[in-house]
């Protein structure tokens, strides 16, 4: 709950998918989501699953979009016929679908020739809306109105939440600092990070994986209220990543 | 509520509970169950998360007790004050709560003089219901109409599900399979996967794609009610994929 004092800044998520439903996927999202919110000072107020069909994504969205601040939508937005998030968004405003430039510019640096009809589908978004960035790989999500449509898969959704709570309204005011982490993969990064998370819940921490040819590693992001605390927290992480004998740590510019 | 003519069976989850929303809790019950509705042939048609609110609670599950079979909801049946699912159930059905003789009789060889107030709140059963129950620990569960009660704490939720199965009107089973694609994202995935989806829209094709320093590509999961058909389509989609020049294919256990 916000204080008495601020106005109360809600938001739900919608979650987008009918591997969810089939319980073949166990979904993290909502969590990861709840905490990144928790953090800002924005109340999770609820949250729905629905299946890939479009009248039903549309009526839950109208219906969140009307009652809440904010909604945030995961999955849907790959290049397969069942991706068809950005269809029902459009749907709900009332809105046309088109390529965007930019990602079709980002796609054609990547594919190439091989920019085939089912990848175009990623570029596509509604008529009026704006890009969220995708740090991780791949295409942009995007934003029209009060709705955030991120991806499904776990590390990129978290990858693209670091560009929505900067848009959002009256949230409290977060810092952000980034520890880069080169040659280790998420697996033996994953314990030092959980157990400093762990010792510090009023923070957010996040791991974004990067590989390609030129090497591998993540991006840790630490997200918190207290610009002191938060130094402290870092100075912490990157400690208890050395003694876990990960070497190559160091302190980036925030994305 | 499914079409009279269509043997489709349809259920919905309701989590209730703060502590999913603030993040503190990651739910696992929605999986297990999306898991056993499946082996029954029920489909899970949609999920909603409410806080522990009387108004949210009353007001989601009589939209969703309206609109499907069944409701199953998880979390708020404990002994202290925020539990509040047994007294929502009450009123969203118009009933009184009363404390059940058999849930009484169980606590007092459980608890005697130590059955204060706040256990005795877990006794409370919507006039009209019936007991769901627990083979694992603590008191019951309750159903009434098509909604069924159960406890949050998963290892209890599951015992519970065992009671609740044999009184759902079953639908038929479906059955899964899987091909598994490596080397090969969904950008070139999604026309054939698409071409075979639309050939048999009574089968669900879904694409989940993996990633990772390992390497990536996407786990196709075909599901159905036919196991025969299912074996062709399979065939189908893998001479498909390979047509289409994605060598590595093959299918794999399904989850």
């Amino acid at each position: 709950m916000a204080d008495p004092t601020d106005d109360r800044v809600t938001c739900a998520v919608l979650i987008i998918g009918d591997e969810i439903l089939s319980g073949r996927t166990q979904d993290t999202n909502l969590r990861d989501i709840a905490r990144y919110l928790g953090v800002l000072g924005v109340d999770l107020a609820e949250a729905r699953t629905v299946p890939d069909v479009m009248a039903e994504i549309v009526a839950a969205l109208n219906a969140l979009r009307a009652r809440y601040d904010y909604v945030i939508t995961t999955g849907g937005i790959g290049p397969t016929h069942d991706d068809i998030t950005a269809d029902a968004v459009a749907q709900a405003f009332g809105v046309e679908l088109y390529e965007h430039p930019d990602i079709l510019a980002m796609m054609s640096a990547r594919w190439g020739g091989e920019l085939n009809a089912a990848r175009r589908r990623m570029a596509r978004v509604p008529v009026g809306g704006e890009l969220v960035k995708n740090p991780v790989q791949g295409p942009p999500g995007f934003t029209i109105g009060n709705v955030f449509t991120l991806a499904g898969v776990p590390q990129i959704m978290r990858g693209m939440l670091e560009d929505v709570g900067p848009r959002m309204r009256g949230g409290r005011p977060t810092v952000s600092r980034t520890v880069r982490v080169e040659g280790s993969g998420e697996g033996v990064i994953a314990e030092p990070l959980e157990a400093v998370a762990r010792a510090h819940p009023d923070m957010s921490l996040g791991s974004y994986p990067f590989f390609g040819p030129e090497g591998y590693g993540s991006n840790l992001v630490l997200r918190g209220r207290d610009p002191a605390q938060l130094g402290e927290v870092v100075a912490e992480l990157m400690a208890a990543l050395k003694a876990t004998g990960i070497a190559n740590v160091r302190e980036v510019e925030s994305a």
